[in-house]
């Protein structure tokens, strides 16, 4: 029985006490990222300070502000300002909202991000797909035509919804939420929410009167061909031009990222050009809407607008956790990839407290749901911002906006606006990302495409949820069908592998070692039981007759995290079922966790201490060795 | 650059094809115990007379049987239609059916079973838990009391559903569902019921005309003591005269498992007693209810009963879903905990055909939901049955009694009734093994009691669904937060183990070797990267300042069983993270599945192949010559 590791024990001390393994499993599901690890040593005045800072970053950054770095954040937030103007109104439009609220909304949240937000980079603003979807839900039981009013009134508090749900998910550290909106349901969920947005421009852009409320491909092309009388050239002629100037930009920015600022400015220019064509040309008598008057003056108050109306209040509630989960998982990702490439962290759970924030105060003063826009955030990074600073100058920009220059806008042709969010979402859809997934994980595909085909043909919720649930499907299934594999000993090694994956390895018929996956636990503690019987079984049925049988199964328990009560039951049914057939069960290397349960569900005592090793090594050799025995008996 | 295994090399292979994984992984999921296996190899005649076998159990067994095994099916079958009488009266009550639908049950089902059932200890019949939750269900939508007929057939069309939903899922092999219903769920779900149909039994005892169609604790005990004008002292001692009875007779079998009989005909022998009573001391002016009127005859076809009026069928659906999952989970958990005591093994696909096809044919000739119980399966098993004919000598000594001795029985005093069905449901509430789930599993033991005190205090399906919610929130944790630990080398070894398991190990502060859970992808995929940032920091915090900092991160994979984009994405983000820190990362020994979606992503490529090592001990060899290399250069 010599072994290279024989020597070695398999540690059968005390189970940790539960205090300290709920204490573990707390933090480890809450505080991955051990987040007060910047104040914990600290003590008196020092920690309020780092506390103050931790919890309200502005205190971390502020005091090492300097002119250099406003520099920067001052051309960033300018440039971000000329985007910021045409997005929001387009926008709004977008949400069937009065457009002056598109500019509202990029005045008082970018002032609440810059004292809460701890990314650099994010630009803030209204993003198109929510803006969309709060639509459909919002419509559904106060449609803005028979009471506009009503309607921007539930907008708002639809807005203060997510931004309750946004702050508790981020003060319960319940980020895990937003890890389960997977990158394929959202690169879909991008993707089908751009053809959607495109085609619904197509009423701008051929200057429609008569629409649909649908949003789905179907319903949208029967509506546009069915008013095929109301169509007008000069509206479309103008919008295509519109359009090949704006992807022009796109394209030289693409080739020269140092030009970034054409392609920034570009939508600016769009609106600046209509204006002047409006103003001068009388574009009105060819049937070119434009925007229609905008107020003067900044955001009114609207804290007294909010609506809790029970008969509205499932609709506002339901249109404000879903934007919210989508708010949430695209502002966290843009913000994330763009840490990612600057080699730094963003907290999560912290930044939902800022987007939550910003939502509540917003709700309070006309603006609706804001959130990170990946263009907007593009522009900034591109712009050369250092700190959030950019957003309070973004949101100064809009303020003098507001106060003096509103009314110019309001000589906006809709064309212009179509053409501007058609060109920011045919950048949306990742084709490329499309083919990669294709590629790579056929499952990840079919989520991805479930939702931008849900998305695209039948409502954007259910789309979304179509492909929540199979990727919930999928999770469900790894853990309900974990991998088994047969090991084999690698030739003039010690080392024990996958079989089928290192197809030189050798095994002993009579031995069985097969390394199980994780964790086992009630749903997949049947099949690992039945999986272990095929084995076995497969083992004999391929071995010659004059080979022998299995006479020792080894489990590989390394992989297996953890381990319940029903998973330990099935364990105990095969240790049963195979010592009646004279088959020895040995363990191998089980992890702290399932060692703990095997302990007090006395497993351990059944199966014998001498049966659980520490390598597969040692177990084999510890089998030959009995074999052997057995035989020399005879 | 020596090592024990450094010769042997990483399998970079090419990626198994698209069909090849698809077809495992199929397998996998729908038949993990190969079923075909009797017949895959065989040709012309004797494959069709293997398939009939398989799918039609009664072809295997009924060509080996013999007059022996009849002996013993012969006293099974006597001995469980003893029990089946009283326990079809008292479940048939309990759903409030009229008491002979109770025998019906006991007829056809059985039969149906000996032919297509594959255990040979199960027991056909009613059982409590789904007799309770069937009838409050439809009572919501059809009250008895309002329209008896029209509330029979619904229970009869809801069997129907529960059979063909049970043959679904059997054909389809979606046993997988049934696995969602854990063990700690059962075992809460059935003490529950057992609390609460106990004292559905105080109306009986105290022999109550007025009672409550709420089951929850509280509306019951409210009910019982309001009516506290109606209680009958008389009803109440002879219940409790007769539970004495029962209980000491359970208390026999315990104490001499040989006497199994005495409590397996103790409950024909109260009704007995009852009838003798009745009929001679004439109870029922005392206030005892009997059961009153049975008709002589066999089962009357309800085919034509069968309703499926829109108003009533989503509550007729829901009633046999639900319950068809509580049947299937309860008899095939009982019949496979029997096949294992004999060492068999038991086809759960092919069971639920057996009971889908036996309710499917049961609602046609008035029956409703049976299943395998859990008390008269013990009786059959005790009484040492071979077959499943002895169900055939239950049906055809059900068909005697349904013949000539119905009318017999109509004399049964209630509380008889109430008594047997209380002695049942004491026996099911396990406090032996909560107490093991509190000491064993703490989380188990919450889903446990969830369902206890969720059946009890709120209602049945309340209950259930919050237990298998909580098992599922579980379930997705056990996934998003997968256990990672860092790992140390056993002195004396070339093994590399959990540092906190092996306190012993020795480590080297310059390389961190962490040990990653299973599986990597989108709903642990930013926790993984931050955990893994988080290691590197705590490591870094720990070492004292001359030891040097963290230059190589490796990261075991051996359990990882499987990974999707987004896992491998962030993958691909700690490594560029740490990268820019100069960190080095290295891989080790990743499994075929992850070692085939690595390739395709190009991740190898960008980590390089020299970066996958096969041992953690080949990889810190690596990392430590290249550190000492880097010294010797300055």
């Amino acid at each position: 029985m010599a072994g290279s590791s024989s020597q070695i024990q398999v540690n059968f001390g005390e189970p940790r006490s539960f205090a300290k393994t709920l204490r573990s499993h707390c933090k480890e599901t809450f505080f991955p990222d051990d987040p007060f690890r910047q104040f914990k040593n600290e003590k008196g005045r020092g920690k309020v300070k780092k506390v103050l800072q931790y919890f309200v970053p502005i205190f971390d950054w502020l005091p090492q502000y300097n002119l250099q770095k406003f520099k920067f954040d001052l051309l960033a937030g300018i440039t971000i300002t000329t985007l910021a103007i045409p997005q929001g109104i387009s926008y709004a439009k977008l949400a069937e909202l009065p457009p002056i609220i598109g500019l509202y909304s990029s005045f008082i949240p970018p002032i609440i991000y810059t004292i809460f937000g701890s990314s650099k980079h994010l630009a803030v603003g209204t993003v198109a797909a929510c803006s969309l979807l709060m639509a459909e839900t919002i419509a559904t039981i106060a449609p803005p035509k028979d009471n506009l009013t009503l309607y921007v009134h539930l907008i708002f508090t639809s807005a203060l919804i997510t931004g309750i749900f946004q702050t508790t998910l981020g003060v319960l550290r319940l980020g895990i939420l937003v890890d389960f909106l997977s990158h394929s349901t959202i690169t879909g969920f991008m993707g089908g929410t751009a053809v959607i947005i495109c085609l619904q421009q197509l009423k701008g852009l051929l200057g429609l009167k008569h629409f649909t409320s649908h949003t789905d491909v179907v319903n949208v092309l029967k509506a546009v061909f069915k008013n095929k009388d109301e169509w007008k050239w000069q509206s479309a002629l103008l919008g295509v031009i519109f359009l090949i100037f704006l992807q022009g930009t796109r394209y030289v920015r693409q080739k020269k990222p140092k030009l970034f600022w054409v392609s920034a400015m570009a939508p600016m220019v769009v609106v600046v050009f209509g204006c002047l064509l409006a103003y001068f040309a009388k574009v009105e008598k060819y049937g070119i809407q434009t925007v229609g008057h905008l107020h003067k003056g900044l955001n009114p108050i609207s804290i007294q607008d909010l609506n809790f109306d029970s008969k509205y209040l499932p609709y506002v509630i339901k249109s404000g956790i879903i934007t919210g989960m989508i708010a949430l998982a695209e502002g966290i990702a843009i913000a994330r990839s763009f840490a990612i490439m600057e080699n730094q962290q963003i907290d999560g759970n912290k930044e939902m407290v800022a987007f939550g924030l910003m939502n509540i105060v917003g709700s309070f003063f006309s603006c609706y749901l804001t959130t990170g826009p990946f263009s907007k955030t593009a522009v900034n990074y591109n712009s050369g911002c250092k700190t959030p600073m950019a957003n309070l100058v973004m949101a100064i920009g809009m303020m003098l906006t507001l106060l003096f220059l509103a009314p110019v806008f309001s000589y906006t042709p809709l064309v212009a606006l179509s053409a501007i969010i058609m060109s920011a979402m045919l950048g949306l859809i990742n084709y490329e990302e499309f083919f990669h997934l294709l590629k790579v994980d056929k499952f990840d595909f079919c989520i991805c495409m479930a939702c931008f085909f849900g998305v695209a043909f039948i409502s954007m919720d259910y789309g979304l949820i179509l492909s929540v649930g199979l990727a919930l499907l999928r999770a469900l299934l790894y853990v309900a069908r974990p991998a088994t594999c047969k090991l084999g000993k690698i030739p003039d090694s010690v080392l024990y592998r996958d079989a089928e994956q290192y197809p030189g390895v050798t095994t002993d018929p009579r031995i069985l070692a097969l390394q199980l996956g994780s964790p086992i636990y009630y749903a997949n503690a049947n099949y690992i039981r039945e999986r272990i019987l095929r084995w076995i079984r497969d083992e004999e049925d391929n071995s010659n007759p004059e080979g022998g049988v299995v006479e020792h199964v080894l489990l590989d328990l390394s992989g297996v995290s953890s381990i319940d009560m029903t998973g330990i039951e099935s364990l105990a049914e095969v240790y049963k079922l195979l010592d009646s057939k004279r088959i020895k069960v040995k363990l191998i290397n089980p992890r702290i966790e399932v060692m703990e349960k095997l302990i007090r569900s006395h497993f351990v005592e059944k199966i014998g201490k001498e049966s659980i090793f520490l390598t597969v090594q040692d177990a084999v050799e510890e089998s030959s060795f009995s074999l052997n025995r057995d035989k020399s008996n005879f």
